[in-house]
């Protein structure tokens, strides 16, 4: 019960830290308050739908439920109304933003694994959850996707995933296999940006 | 009956006119043949795919029946070999795109209500039809999507799968309410061009 | 049996071609040793994922067996390791990715029958299959997709599906049709880059 209530918190936060990235992009390319919205929603949501497309799910839970849209669009209004507050608090939203990576991957994972899939598959979907806001962010910003070239950030996600689909698999029960697991990746991520871990790139390139 | 008839001759006129601001994209890229009548494709008929696809009525109507494809892909050769006099009818074909925007979001919110979505996911599915296609056509060429930061594009469409919604939703028979939520998207899209109305940017980006 | 092992040997292959490719581009871009592996796999399995997704098979195939996940990560690891070898490998390299079109094109196309799909839905899946990976690379790396305005390559693939689709319609059996019409798309996509063959662009651009 208090799980479940703990996760449905951290979604929200997430997503509005998700939400917050893409209206920060939209802004610096210039986007009207309706480019605004788009993005913060696209950033929140795009991640889960493409998991629910992918499993099948559909209509995709965003899209059913109020809540997700409303958080992102919330959060690109905010930037579009308080941007400078809001890039003042650059470290916060890089926190919750550790959040949001940390629980969507788990998130992401779990309901790849409820939905049938072995652990290789689920683990790429718990992934795609954490990242595909992001990527499609960069995307409609016609930039590459951050997430290919800067930071530990979808490795985060990935190493979160596969601790969870692990744990789970092992018989450890869902709820402190989450919590290690959403832990572990939101620790990785903070501890990348502290101290400025890369990967590295084609030694040849 | 006679509206059946209409919203159909509508969804031809619109698939080909939005046929035909792809593959000027994709002439004003220099893309060869194939280039143009794909960009005339995509940008005629993503909308009702991703639409199809998040709705999960698969295979998508548009490889299902051979109309949207036949038409958009004419709307390809019509650039490719008239492009000179279409450029001269650069009036009258954004008239034609502005009908495509008000059939499309009004075609697909319907179909979203149909599928049992509430009033905020139909209206999100409408847009996302009706804008979806021109996303995805400014992606394949490499830009940042028009409609996220030029004129009251996507807000046309969003003010017409409203009204829809909310006239279907209190009462109103589907024949008028698509007629009256159809001409409000034609009618803010062309005043929004004639007037030169924008949106506002971040006050502080 | 022998004809099903030689179209899995030349899926993988293919696979691993287009890993390359994917992979190839993510060094040109400057991108880490994870974006390079996930261009890899973009690459390699996006075109199938997209064609479960419109066919509402899903979970993809890609998500429920390893191998091509494996494949398509191994040839981004072969090209961050050993890049200047594969760079001097170009001619088979090129020659591996003609044999993936040829038989994606054929496969996507196959499964689209099978889902019963009329002929154009179905080639046009066939043609999605070969190209989406290759679309996908190219948007991740913020680049209009090479296949929109460079040589003969998704018209190859055209070619290869509609000669299965009407070679099975008209009665032949399904391995001879593979054999002929991937074989095809392989010699007609080797003779465009031998030959230099180019599609016009529109003459008035």
């Amino acid at each position: 019960m208090t799980a479940t209530l703990l996760i449905a918190t951290l979604d929200v936060l997430g997503t509005f830290a998700f939400g917050l990235s893409g209206a920060l992009v939209a802004v610096r390319r210039k986007l009207d308050l309706f480019g605004i919205v788009v993005l913060a929603v696209a950033t929140g949501v795009a991640g889960g739908m493409v998991r629910d497309i992918l499993l099948g799910d559909t209509p995709p839970a965003a899209l059913r439920t109020l809540t997700p849209l409303g958080v992102a669009a919330g959060a690109g209004l905010c930037v579009f109304f308080l941007g400078p507050v809001i890039n003042r608090l650059r470290r916060p939203v890089m926190v919750l933003d550790a959040l949001g990576l940390g629980v969507f991957c788990v998130a992401g994972c779990h309901k790849a694994l409820e939905f049938g899939l072995a652990i290789p598959g689920a683990v790429l979907l718990g992934v795609m959850t954490a990242v595909g806001g992001g990527m499609l962010r960069d995307m409609l910003a016609a930039e590459v996707p951050r997430v290919l070239h800067e930071e530990v950030y979808a490795l985060a996600a990935l190493a979160g995933a596969l601790t969870y689909a692990v744990a789970l698999r092992s018989g450890m029960p869902a709820i402190p296999a989450t919590v290690v697991a959403a832990l572990l990746a939101v620790a990785l991520r903070l501890a990348s940006v502290r101290f400025g871990w890369r990967l590295p790139r084609a030694p040849w390139g």
